[in-house]
């Protein structure tokens, strides 16, 4: 029996540096795919298909939607966004270990349809900190700055729907407490009980 | 509040190293406390009170059975062996972590009065190996070696009683993985979500 990998979720509110952890994270463990999301909007200058986002048609996207073909969606604006299902599945079914950096509401409709991902929550050092990085982006007014922080703090409370917390006061010490957490779930007995036990047993029977 | 310590659990089949493997984590976790056993045997030479073992008597090993003063006792010949409950639990409730490594039916009993530890199982990288570890003692005659042989190979099927599970191919992969669960316990949820959530809170109202 083939060992599935592991769907790791990251997710937060804004501001607490989940990208900068992932791309770190990713820097370390080669291993680890990262899936595509799908998307209706046009594609900026530079990006590629099937690098930066899958780019489809709305039709299709609803087509998708309706066929279940997705781990989550959502709908910004007037473009879809999502995370396609069959990827991810394949990648676990072949032992690989599977990377979704996603928003909360993304997480919480993953987690519905695969409860056994590892769902991390980053969390910022201090919401005093978190208000320093959102004003450092410098690209919003006060009121809009101020509407972030308090919808930041409001999604804090999700952190119990999370398997893991994770607090990033510096980068390097949040990815490696999220390595920690991908190796004690690859360790974890329950689920590998038989795979474990007939490993010995083949042995002596050979 | 106080975040807790963890109570490490490390045990399995004897032949696996667990004995190497809890020596050099301790190497490197240097805060890691090790609980020391209680026993009603004479020390050997060489020995200290308070730093090998608890010598203490018969009568009083006997009491504090009695009054449930272990995580766990066994009688082995004519001697008692015990780890004391009381310091592991201070400890703890000091916030540090602390090591047990103990056979499996030591681990079973720790089990049952402490079930919120963390019990990690350590495993052969093959039969064949831990064969040659066995023989690689050098101190038992061809019967025994058959016999705790087949005692190690029975025993794996305990590994269902566990939380984890770490093969121990290589010790410096082995400490590894137990290094990454005991920070992944330190990140999970449950348990915590009120100390996680009252953190960020308390900032704000001050």
């Amino acid at each position: 029996m083939m060992k599935k990998g592991l769907l790791i979720v990251i997710s937060g509110p804004s501001g607490t540096g989940k990208g900068t952890v992932c791309k770190q994270l990713l820097n370390i463990e080669k291993d680890i795919k990262i899936s595509i999301s799908a998307t209706t909007r046009e594609p900026r200058v530079g990006e590629i298909d099937g690098v930066n986002y899958y780019f489809i048609d709305e039709d299709i996207f609803e087509k998708q939607i309706e066929n279940d073909e997705f781990l989550e969606y959502a709908k910004v604006y007037d473009n879809y966004y999502g995370t396609p299902k069959k990827y991810v599945i394949e990648e676990i079914k072949k032992g690989n270990n599977v990377l979704l950096e996603i928003d909360i509401q993304g997480a919480l409709q993953v987690k519905e349809k695969y409860p056994e991902g590892i769902f991390i929550f980053i969390l910022p050092p201090s919401m005093e900190e978190l208000k320093k990085r959102i004003i450092g982006r410098g690209t919003e007014s006060e009121a809009d700055i101020n509407k972030r922080f308090e919808s930041a703090f409001e999604e804090i409370n999700y952190v119990k729907e999370y398997n893991y917390y994770v607090i990033n006061d510096e980068v390097e010490k949040a990815v490696e407490k999220i390595r920690g957490i991908i190796k004690a779930e690859s360790c974890k007995v329950t689920d590998n009980i038989e795979e474990i036990i007939s490993r010995y047993k083949e042995e002596l029977s050979c």
